[in-house]
Parts: structure tokens; sequence; C-alpha cells
């Protein structure tokens, strides 16, 4: 049977021994982030996970939603659950306490998403949604829309939601047909059709807020002449409160392949009442700011539901008796020794393991970034930090969900046959797993993101804010007596990375095909570096407490730092070795020839 | 959409140009297995494959299969289906004319299964279970178990399976609990319950046969305790029909992540008449006979799978317009290039098809070998092949279901969101294609099976049959002018396999926990090497015809070869490096630290 409980202990180990937790109270706004205070609402959210929404995961993916009538209904318990939330002010946890929220910081959220994500990806949508809303309005809404909408977005009451994609147009959202009429009100007509919209419709809350990519009657051609729009399902009358019904109607759900109990909308705009955000035009601006905070929001899809297999798998591993050790039996007194003790089955384990710790420790790294680039006090740290995130985001969305969906594999492997049967929960993560890798831009699209814009951006500068600390790090511990072992490995592809950062980079500039050609390999190379120095830095904070530590965590984290540098790092030399081998033998065959 | 058109051309060509089926026709009753035979009864069998059974597949797994009061309903359809893929012979194709079969060699059977499983694997699966049970029967069954239940088996109008598991015991069949207590009128009264018993019931057939694994009251324990026996769902009467309801249900059905149409049946066995297959406490042996041809079909599943989505990814990716290329707009009078033009797609599908072909050609050729070791008239040559076929059986199987798994997703992620969706079909073949990589024996058991029994068994001999026949042929052409650029990337990878198998045997010795350890990554290098021979012996095949062929289909294959040896094969440096570096971090860390 599938399990969870929250990971308080790695998390708190990732935020205060690894990370610099400890400084987050010396950030405006940040003051009461206090370990005192974090640990208790960790283990808080925990709870909320492990006990209201891991018991409707299961039934919720049996259930679905279902679409009568343009109403679309959630699964039993969901409704209450969602209540639950909100009334713990889950809802409102990283938001602006202006606007009634708790204003913690993303480095603690993050791990919060992690928890929700493991015990139920589809609830985690409808939050997930509003916030990824709440954040552009925050971002580019009028004071009026703000004082309007995020008190509500804040306490859960409504709901938010992106409204992108066309049936025509996803990646390419310069192809977008959806049209906005100027009004004499100074609101906007809203008509267009669009797809895939998570949480378009449901039964959870009073009102829901589209924001909508559209385009005006006199809009410049392609991404240019994009303008974002507000259109609430229903229009708040004179209190504020959800009024009159708007002009936009759910034409049908879809029936997809996981996530079952996140609706996911065809959103039918039919002259619906909208409103400009920000300026006109600069919708991609808008929609940027969500998307960079949804891509790593993903990224701990990827990573809340690898740990939930992973739990899934070590408890049937420790359960199940088949065969006998290689090395002598293990449990006379049984029939059979528990699968844990054959080595393919410790393969896999130790591989979810390594993985997901190491994202983990990479992911708090990021928020914790993104937290300085927000608040910090000064200027050029700010802007470091930034570019660090900029550079990040495309890696953590891309490699997480990657390895999320590996590690959701695996953990179904050491199922062995009753893995696929759906009873045991361990085959849905395998399927809620899957759109990780494709919403929010695909994974492929996350590579071209790196290379095409990340890198280089500000003539190479956001690459710097990893190459250069990594470079300190080596420099500092390469030779280091008990270091070495684990720093060692680390120079070497990192040594690999930079050589592929050149020749990417070199070629890019004449030929943007060519460097598109190794753009994914480059993506996990860089992703698997970026683990292997947060292995390092996990040893380093274990080395001096593993000896008295009678629990053995520290210890663990040594033994798993020294499998992921022999067993998983190699992948770097493969990678290494076909982006050098450039793309021409990918791009030589003829169309008709496919 | 789905689609499905049956690679006739590639099958000859792999059949013809690359292999020796035109020596097939010199071997014992395969006389009539002509080229000019053969690709009629391809062409064929890609109609009904097309025609048929793939309308059915996507309906089948909405449908699934359907239970009551111990009667399972097959979708709409199947039953029809059925009927026809009888009445043309295809239950038959591949058994023994004195029975009523074809006679068909095996190298045409398989490429005919891999028709089946891209068309419809839950389908396919009703038949190839029968088979199974042929093979067993026809191997081990006494001369009136023959000639009471083949005719019936291979004329499809009765059905068979092979009932091993029980809830304790998958892998580790020894546990296995199910009774057979000796009657006087020399049969067995079998008592027991079997889990995940493919078309355990089912309406498609008027009798099944199953093939049940079970102890005798005085067994030796473990795995030498156990005999095989024939248990039908009904009693044989007199005429050989159908009679009398034998003790055996089916207590419900297993709801499943794929293959849905395919019923999973928990058999109760209660005191139901069963008579002895082979000898006493001999079971395992008419199980692994029925288990080496089930693997080599489950591989075939796979490369099935793996061929339908690429083929689907194909023409989305010819028909979504989405994006200019880098190189510059190549369809001006569209609002947009289609994505085949972008370097990702791109190595996506050059993935996918450098997998499927190269797996195509090497499922052939062990199908080839297995022919030759069962026909050939000179022993040793028997000897031989049957040695090959035994060291490739569990590189076949998990070799081409982890690629079929990856081919399958990466046709799913061609499509972007519209893959996630199930109307379009591409995440069906995902579902379906897991299972493959865990029933028939984990890929994890494949690979031990490989490195603890193929790999050491005669000394070593089994091994030569691949190394040989490779060694000679990178000695041949390594320095070629022509051939040289793929059989040195070829003849690297080959050195780190014999690396890697001297290691592994020498570890093995002594520690065999040790060379367990890297079995998984073994297998796969092994296979990565053995399609790298495959891409080398195609371009052989097609460099003198490719300069005046029009159509394209040589030069193609040497495109693909090329991609193959750069973009694919440099995954065996990494491989390598991982086996080398051992076992230790594996199996290093506490139970109860997991």
């Amino acid at each position: 049977m599938a399990t969870y409980k929250a990971p308080i202990r790695d998390m708190m180990f990732v935020l205060y021994e690894v990370m610099n937790a400890d400084k987050l109270p010396e950030m405006e706004s940040f003051e009461e982030a206090t370990r005192d205070l974090v640990e208790p609402i960790l283990e808080e959210a925990g709870k909320i996970a492990e006990e209201v929404l891991f018991p409707l995961n299961r039934s919720g993916d049996e259930e679905g939603c279902i679409w009568s009538d343009g109403k679309v209904s959630t699964p039993t318990g969901f409704k209450e659950a969602y209540k639950t939330f909100c009334e713990g002010g889950w809802t409102g946890l990283a938001c602006d306490p202006a606007y009634g929220g708790m204003g913690m910081p993303k480095a603690i959220d993050s791990m919060i998403a992690e928890m929700i994500c493991s015990s139920n990806l589809s609830f985690g949508m409808y939050p997930g949604l509003s916030h990824g809303a709440y954040h552009s309005l925050h971002t580019f809404g009028s004071d009026d829309m703000k004082d309007m909408y995020l008190p509500k977005l804040v306490d859960g009451s409504w709901s938010g939601t992106m409204c992108l994609t066309e049936p025509h147009c996803g990646t390419d959202l310069g192809l977008c047909r959806t049209k906005a009429e100027p009004q004499s009100d100074g609101s906007y007509g809203v008509t267009g059709t669009k797809i895939f919209i998570s949480a378009g419709e449901h039964d959870m809350t009073e009102n829901i807020i589209h924001l909508v990519l559209a385009r005006t009657p006199d809009a410049p051609e392609g991404i240019k002449g994009i303008s974002l729009f507000i259109v609430p399902k229903f229009i708040p009358d004179d209190q504020g409160d959800a009024g009159e019904a708007n002009g936009v109607t759910c034409g049908s759900i879809e029936h997809k392949m996981g996530i079952k109990a996140s609706s996911t909308c065809v959103m039918n705009f039919d002259g619906a009442k909208g409103w400009l955000v920000g300026e006109l035009n600069k919708g991609m601006r808008g929609m940027f700011a969500m998307m960079n905070a949804a891509r790593l929001a993903v990224g701990m899809q990827g990573l809340g539901l690898a740990e939930a297999s992973y739990q899934g798998a070590v408890e049937y591993a420790k359960e199940r008796l088949q065969g006998r050790s290689l090395s002598g039996v293990k449990h006379p007194d049984k029939p059979a020794d528990p699968i844990i003790v054959h080595p393919d089955v410790r393969r896999m384990l130790m591989t979810q393991r390594a993985y997901i710790e190491g994202c983990r420790a990479m992911g708090a790294w990021v928020a914790e970034e993104l937290d300085i680039s927000r608040r910090h006090a000064d200027d050029k740290r700010r802007e470091e930090a930034d570019e660090f995130v900029q550079l990040m985001t495309p890696i953590v969305k891309a490699l997480f969900t990657d390895l999320g969906f590996e590690c959701t594999n695996i953990g179904m492997q050491v199922f062995g046959g009753h893995g696929f049967i759906r009873e045991h929960g361990m085959e849905q993560y395998v399927r809620d797993c899957r759109i990780a890798q494709i919403y929010e831009g695909t994974n492929g699209i996350q590579a071209l993101d790196l290379i095409g814009r990340k890198m280089p951006a500000k003539a190479g500068r956001n690459l710097r804010r990893f190459f250069h600390p990594v470079q300190d790090y080596i420099e500092k511990y390469v030779m280091d007596e008990e270091m070495g072992e684990f720093v060692q490995p680390l120079a070497k592809a990192f040594g690999r990375l930079q050589q592929a950062t050149g020749q990417l980079a070199r070629v890019g500039m004449g030929k943007p095909e060519e460097a598109a050609a190794g753009a994914t390999e480059y993506l996990r190379l860089f992703g698997l570096v970026a683990l292997a120095y947060m292995w390092c830095r996990m040893v380093e904070a274990s080395k001096d407490k593993a000896d008295e530590d009678e629990s053995g965590f520290y210890g663990a984290k040594i033994t798993t730092a020294r499998f992921y540098m022999e067993k998983l790092l190699p992948q770097t030399n493969s990678l290494f070795a076909s982006i050098m081998a450039g793309g021409a033998s990918m791009m030589e065959l003829d169309e008709e020839l496919f």
C-alpha cells in the first residue's frame, strides 16, 4: 500500500544545516520566519498532507472530476479538504501580509509545496494555480485590482487560473487568436477558446479568476501583440462579492492519463468582461512572471511524487519476502528474505534516494536565492540572486520532473506485478508525474530556454552565478582529506560542463540549430553537476556529526553521496560525448523519410 | 490521432538483406517459408493488424474487461476480432503442422508478433498465452495430451494460460503453495489460488487450458518440489469437446494501469481435476521452456509499442505547426513551421527510430538462431544457436521493454499536452508498455539471469556465441574506408563490454552480490553494443544501394546508424564507469535507515 510521512527531518537538515535558512529572518518581512516557528509550521503542514490530502489521493484518482452542463464536480471529499486547507491559512502561506498572507519565505513554502505534491498532486493544482494568478496580479495589477482580488485569492475563497493555450497553439503563444475588444466602460470583451485550463471550473470556491492572454483589435502580430486580462467567472459586485455571471463557460473537461482529480477544462469566452492587467501588448511579461514561479512549482511536483513513491517502495521492499540474499540467508526464521536484501532492489532505492535528497537540497538553494532576490537589503546581492534563479529555473523544472518520472517508475518496479495494479497506488504516481514533464513548457522547451536565453543573457553573467561558487568550492575542498573523495568526481564532471558550455556557446552564435541539438543533454549534464555539488555540501554538513549520531542520519548522507558519485554522476560522461558529437546526424534526414 | 501501418518494407529488409531468411527454407519443415510466400503473409498479417486489431485498441482500453459472477466479458468487438484472427490461421502460424499449424519459422512469426503488439497488445495477450501453453505441452506433454489439446490450441477454439504467481510468491516460485493430491484415476486434485493470470477467464473460446504449478503432498521443499499440471476449465469429453465444468473459477480481475482489455485474473482452484505434464517435481523445466519463449515475445511487445508510438509521433510532428525553424522559416505560407523542424523534436524521433530499427534487426537475429537451434541439420550448429539464444533471451526481454518504455514516452512527449489526453492514444502506449518491464520476470531478474546463469554457463561458452562473431566483424571492417566510421565506435563500446564482462565474472566468483550490483547496467551495456553491431550490419547491407535508391530508404539507414553511434552509443561510457565502481555504496546502508 502507498504510504506517506512528511520528511521533516530531512527538510530541516537542508534548510538549517546545508543552506542558510537561519539568515532568512534578517530580511525585510521575513522577521518571523525563525527556526522556532518554521519547524512547527512544517509539522502542521505535514499533518494536513498526511491526514487530510493523502487519504483522498487514490479515491480522487478513481473518481476523477465530472463535467455536467458546464459545471465540474471535484471528487468526494475535495471540497471539505479545501475548506480545511483554507482555514489553516495554507493558501496564503507565501502571500503578502498586506492582503492577509503569512509572508513566509519561498524556501519554507516550497518545502510545503513538496508535501502537498507528495500527498495529492491533483488537489495541489487548485491552490497552485491560484497562487500563480495571485503572483501575476501582485506584480502587474493596479492597486484597485489588487484590493479587489488578492484578499480573496489569499484566503482561498476565490481561486485563479492561467489561460494561455488554445487548440492550435501551446508553446508558440504568438499564434494566440483570442480577441479582446475595448468597451466604452474601460473594460474589454474577451472572446475565444482556451484549452488545457487547470482548475478552469470546479466546485470548491465562490468565484474563479481567469488570467487570459488575448489580442486587442489593432495589436501587432505575434507575441508582441498579446495582452493579459483578468476575467472573473462572476463579476465582483459593489461589496466585492461574487456578483453577476460573466460570459465564460466550461465547455468540457479532458480525460487524461493522470492528475484525474484536477479539472482540465476547455474554457469558452464569449464576450466575457475582462480588464487589462499591466500594459497593453506586454502580456507575455505578466505571463513569464507567473510561469517562472510555476516552473519552479512544477519541479517540486516531480520531487514530491518521487518522495511518495520512494516511501511506498521502501515499505514494500522491507515487507515483501522473496528469495534469499546472495551473501547468505538474512532471516532464517522467515520463508524468504525481504527483497531489500537484493542488490538490484538496493540499486533502485538508492537511486531514488540520491536523486530525491539531492533535488530537495537544490530546490532549497534556488528557493532561498529567490527570497534573496526579492528581499535582500543589498541591490547587488538581489540582482545576483535573480540571475541565479533565472538560470536555474528551467533546470529545476526539467531535471526534477524527468528524475521524478524515473523515480516514480522505479518505485513501481520495486513492487513488481503489484506495482501495475491500481489498488497499490504506485502506478498513479507514474501517471500523475508524467504531465510535469510536459506542462509549463515541455522539458525540451526548458532546455532551449536554458541554452537560448539564460546562457547568453547578460554576456553569460547568469552562468557565473552557478559556475563561480562551484569553482570556488572545488578549489577549497578538492585536496581535502575527507572531502576529496566527493569533490574530485564533482570537479571532473564540472570540467565537462564547462567544456560543453563553451562548445554550445561557440556553435550557438553561428548555428543556433546546432546548439539546440544538444540542449536537452546539456540541461541534464548541468543538473547532474548541480546535484553533485549539493551532495558535496551535504557531506560537508554531515561529516563531523556522523560519528556521534546514533540515528545514523548523517552517516546515511555520506553513503548516499558516495552512491551518487560512483553510480549516477558517471552519466555526465556520456552526455558530454553526445553533446560534443554535434547535431548533424539529427538534422540530416529529409522530413518525408520519417 | 494514433495511426498504424505495418512496417513491412523494413521487416523485409531485416529478414532478407541483413539476416539470412533466404536460407530458412533449407531447414526441415521450413521448406515453404520462401520469400515469395513470406512477403504476402506479412502483408496479410499487416492488414489484420491495421484493419481488425488496431481499431479496437482505444475502445478496448476505455471499456476494459468486466467481471461478473465469475465470468469475464472482453470489450466490444474482441470476440469477433478473435474469430477473424483464428479463421486466418494466425493462432497456428508457428505451430507444428502435425497438429494443424502452419509451421512458419520464428523469424517470420516474431515479425507478425510485433505487428499484433503494435496494433493491440491487450488482444495479443490471448493468443500469446495460448501459444505459451501450446509450447509447453508440445515439448513436455504425453502423446495423448498432445492429441487432445494441441489441435484446439492451434486452431484457437481453446486458449491457454500459465498459472505461476500466488499472492505471496512471484519471482520466488519455490514458495508456491498450491497443492496437487493424487487421485485414484491417475489424475490430481489441484487446490490453491493463483493471481495475475492473463487470459485466465474470458468469453472468446470454448475452453481454457490452465498450466498450473503445484506441489504434491510428499514433494521436496522449494523449487525442486514443483510439478506442472494441466487443468482445463471444462474437462474434455469422449469426443474431445469441452465437457463437464472443472473446479476452477475466476474470483476477480485486477484493475490495472494498462493492457486493460487483457483480463488479469485471480484463479481459484478447488480440487480441480488436473493431469501431470512431464515428470513429477520437474515442473520448473516445463515452465522455463514456456518462459523463454514468452520472454522473447515480451521483448517484441516493447518493440511493437515503440513502433506504434513512433508512427503517431511522426504524423503529429509533421502536422503540428508551432514556432519557426532556427535555421530560417521553412514554410512561409503557413502561420508556423511543423514541429519536425525543431532539433529537439528531431532528437526524439531519431532516438525512437534508432532504437526501433536496431531492435527489429536484433530480434530477427535471435529469432533466426532460435529456428536454427530447433531445425538445423547440423548438431553443432544447433547447439551453438541454442547457446546464443539462451544468452540473448534476457537481453531481448529487458532491453526491448526498457527502450520500448522510453520510446513510448518520447512519442507522448512529441505530442506535448495533447499526449497526456487519452483521446489521442499516445499515453495508452506508455501504460500498456509499462507492464512489459515487469512480467515474465522483472527486468532486474533478467539482468540476474544474464550474469548469474547465462554468463557463467558452460564456462562462458554462451558468451562466445556473441563475442566471437562481433570480434570477427570488427577485425574485418574496422579499417574499412566506408565501414570504419561505424565499426570504430562499435569496437570501443565492445572493448568496454569485454572489460566489464571480465570484471563481473571475476568478482562474481567470490562475491555474487557484488556482481549482482552491476547486473542491470551490464545488461544495458550489452544490449547497446548488440544494437551497435546491428547498425553496422545494416549499414553494410545499405551502403552499396544508397546512391541509386530513389526512395531514400538505404540513405536513411546510414544516417540513423550515424545518429546511433554519435548520440546513443556513448551511454556505454557511463554504464561502464558505473559497473566498474562496484557495489559497495549500494549495499552499505542499514535496512532501517531506508
